[in-house]
């Protein structure tokens, strides 16, 4: 299987096995139906979520899953069908932190193409300053500038998204930020 | 089935069918294989275009397909596996326009929910002034803000991003704006 792709054996319209091929009029493979000839389109998933900050400290989820159990993240997961981005980062945090936070401004877009995903994040504000762990995270807390456990983070968009959310704070106005992400740094 | 999924009726890794039924630690319905217990995903998709300038007008493309054959749209599309949001832009303006596009910033975010979609609309300029049709358009031309055919235009997420580009050059500097779209308007 091609880099492109993540495994499909079976039409999952008829149970029939896919084969892959080039529809007419397309010009990439595609996984095409041996018996009903539907096309199975595979498209990049969106990771999103936030930064969410209490006075001046900013939250941060310990991870009691793989990849990267242990280490340290913002609260982000992949959008759900029927939901609009600003929800899923909501819900994101939600689950992963057990708070409720106020979503601002879209911060960061970082494209991740060699596993096919785009991660966002938004700046946000915790509601009321509590928080807890949901069942995705072993801790979760607020850390200062100076105390972000930088070696420990888990992911580099995370760790692309705080670091110019900390810039931006210093300079005293946010933006949106872009970074393309490949294979190994 | 509920309007959360799209049909799925057996499993694309083993072929035995599926059913709808809520993982261990999860809190929505999935599709389930009921031979491999594999669980499915579903996921929003990625709608990427851009705003096409050449000396102050905008190239739009004559739809050709379904949905909305004949109408007026910027041009957008799937964003495929394996590229970055600014590749997919210049690839849709590439094979819906036959031009080249230099990308700018991300300019609309528009979230569909109910079909489980996000349009990405991004700044851009032609390289060379250089356009046509490609398999999936009538016609593309330049229009000058006056000449848009607004009520010819194919979708609301493009009417939305067209808008707002052209309430920005108005005042000069460009944004980034977002809107969400419910079922009906």
């Amino acid at each position: 299987m091609d880099e492109f792709h993540t495994r499909m054996k079976f039409c999952s319209h008829c149970g029939a096995p896919v084969e892959l091929g080039i529809p007419p009029g397309d010009n990439l493979p595609r996984h095409i139906c041996t018996h009903c000839a539907t096309v199975h389109y595979q498209n990049p998933r969106m990771v999103v979520g936030c930064i969410p900050e209490w006075e001046g400290r900013i939250l941060l989820c310990r991870r009691a899953i793989e990849p990267r159990h242990g280490l340290w993240t913002l609260p982000a997961g992949f959008m759900e069908n029927g939901e609009t981005v600003a929800d899923a980062a909501a819900r994101e945090t939600r689950e992963e932190a057990c708070a409720e936070v106020e979503i601002g401004q879209l911060f960061a877009l970082v494209n991740v193409p060699h596993i096919h995903q785009v991660h966002l994040f938004y700046t946000a504000r915790l509601r009321d300053g509590r928080f807890g762990a949901g069942s995705e995270s072993l801790e979760s807390r607020l850390f200062a500038e100076d105390e972000i456990p930088w070696p420990e983070m888990a992911f580099r968009s995370v760790r692309f998204a705080l670091s110019a959310w900390l810039d931006d704070r210093r300079q005293g106005s946010f933006g949106l930020h872009t970074a393309d992400l490949s294979p190994l740094d």
